[in-house]
């Protein structure tokens, strides 16, 4: 079991009602990396810049984690990501992206690599680079892709090729319902899932999350969290979360992925009680597991016969 | 068994994305008590004017329902109700209301009435008024007040001495960040039921509710609708469904409370179906059984021991 996650590791600066950081560990790639660490061997494949710094670098060494993909580019930067959040913390101004190298850069994979990866977290990038990354995988159980609004605005038909590659896709609501062109959520899941996938993950954010597949649909809450400190990076480790945990079943069976979806939201809820990914990096399994149980007292009621 | 249900029985014009209606019977205590009604007698309090229609009238002649308690009242108008919905029904714009007699009006009760009535459905009102209503109960097993932004911002204080002596009290979520001066919903809501009432419910439109007591804390999903025609109602329709369930039990217990939000939750879902209070006027108990079950299997998932 080896899960392979590609995607940004970035410098962020982010303000939120409860303080800041600046030159602080970020990326896609980087909460996915950690949040599936918890469950399974990771692999980064990664680009940063000559100016990554040591101490940054030095977060990602860890037993769980093999960076020897993560890649340092000549005469490059490393990408950076800057945001405000406001009160309710569903709104944010992103101050910029520096776009860096994580954007011209492409994924690719050692022979070896593409051998040993069972399953892949492949996080945001254009989805030709996403297809082809899943294309190089030899025999993969499971593959999950992530994207933002940009490659839906820019490169809508490659995004929905790739979907029909990947085996799990997940989107935040207003990406589903632009992609499927519905305003219904469910409505916008379902026919996703039956155009491509085999399952499609709608992250509400707050709210928790909607999976939808051919013959499923399940809801996750999400977690009462009394103190959200930063949201950036949850939808990333709830990715993270979700895969890595898939990449330990026996069979990915309709229960294997709703219980990836509740490990998935756990870890989306560690990682919201502190900026950027500075929860995932002191977070145990059984803290994860406390939670995920927690997660079912939050849900269960009876059903009378 | 018997619930008394106060609030407005109404006229309104709205109009969605989907279609429009006018003059169409509408207000809080029509939904409440028709989704109540499913479930335990339902005896309706509520005014009108002179101007009340005999078809609107007819609607509410049901086995369910006993309503010798709406009064019409000479020289008065039937309160109005106007709004449209935007694409995404989060929004929407009330044209007007046209007060009515549902304002001045104070609803009070027979003393058979204050005798017989177990539980309460008190929707949206003056908080004084909703206070003398459950204190002229007789021996009621269950309470439960609705409100909305009028009384928050115009009568704070009586609303939270409200809250003390009400068992439940719902409100959406602005609703209950307005009132607890908190923007976690899990945190306005676990102050809300630390402050007053046993139990506080928060409306969460389409992802559902959660539910804060002192020892307990419960989220309902969502019912991932794919035609949502109408949400007007849909908070009234689950303070009936719940209380009406909550009227039939033998113990008020932490796991009937949790069936309840479930059995609100359907009935609510049931309500956004059609316009206004036409979806209820014709749903059956053994639908919203159905639908009950279909709510276990969207959120059902396993935890290995």
């Amino acid at each position: 079991m080896t899960m392979l996650v590609t995607g940004w590791v970035a410098i962020d600066d982010i303000e939120t009602p409860f303080g800041a950081v600046t030159n602080s560990l970020g990326g896609s790639a980087t909460c996915a990396a950690l949040a599936g660490s918890l469950f399974t061997p990771v692999r980064l494949v990664a680009a940063v810049g000559e100016d990554f710094p040591d101490e940054l670098r030095a977060k990602l060494v860890r037993p769980g984690i093999d960076i020897s993909g993560l890649v340092t580019v000549a005469g490059s930067k490393t990408s950076r990501w800057g945001a405000r959040y406001h009160y309710d913390m569903n709104n944010r101004d992103t101050w910029y992206p520096e776009m860096g190298i994580s954007v011209e850069w492409k994924p690719t994979l050692t022979a070896e690599m593409a051998a040993s990866c069972t399953t892949a977290c492949i996080a945001a990038g254009h989805p030709v680079d996403q297809r082809n990354l899943i294309q190089s995988l030899v025999s993969p159980r499971a593959t999950m892709v992530d994207t933002i609004k940009l490659f839906i605005d820019e490169a809508l038909d490659d995004l929905r090729e790739t979907m029909r590659h990947a085996d799990f896709v997940t989107v935040n609501e207003s990406e589903a319902r632009e992609i499927a062109g519905m305003p219904s959520i469910a409505r916008a899941a379902r026919f996703l899932a039956d155009s491509g996938p085999k399952g499609v993950i709608v992250k509400l954010g707050e709210y928790g999350a909607a999976f939808a597949s051919k013959d499923d649909y399940f809801i996750a809450p999400g977690y009462p969290l009394e103190n959200v400190i930063d949201p950036t990076g949850a939808g990333d480790a709830f990715a993270g979360g979700f895969m890595g945990y898939l990449d330990t079943v026996a069979e990915i069976t309709p229960a294997e992925i709703r219980q990836a979806i509740i490990y998935g939201s756990t870890t989306a809820s560690f990682a919201v009680e502190g900026f950027g990914p500075s929860r995932l990096l002191t977070l145990r399994r059984e803290e994860v597991e406390a939670r995920y149980r927690e997660f079912r007292m939050l849900t269960h009621f009876e059903v009378r016969e």
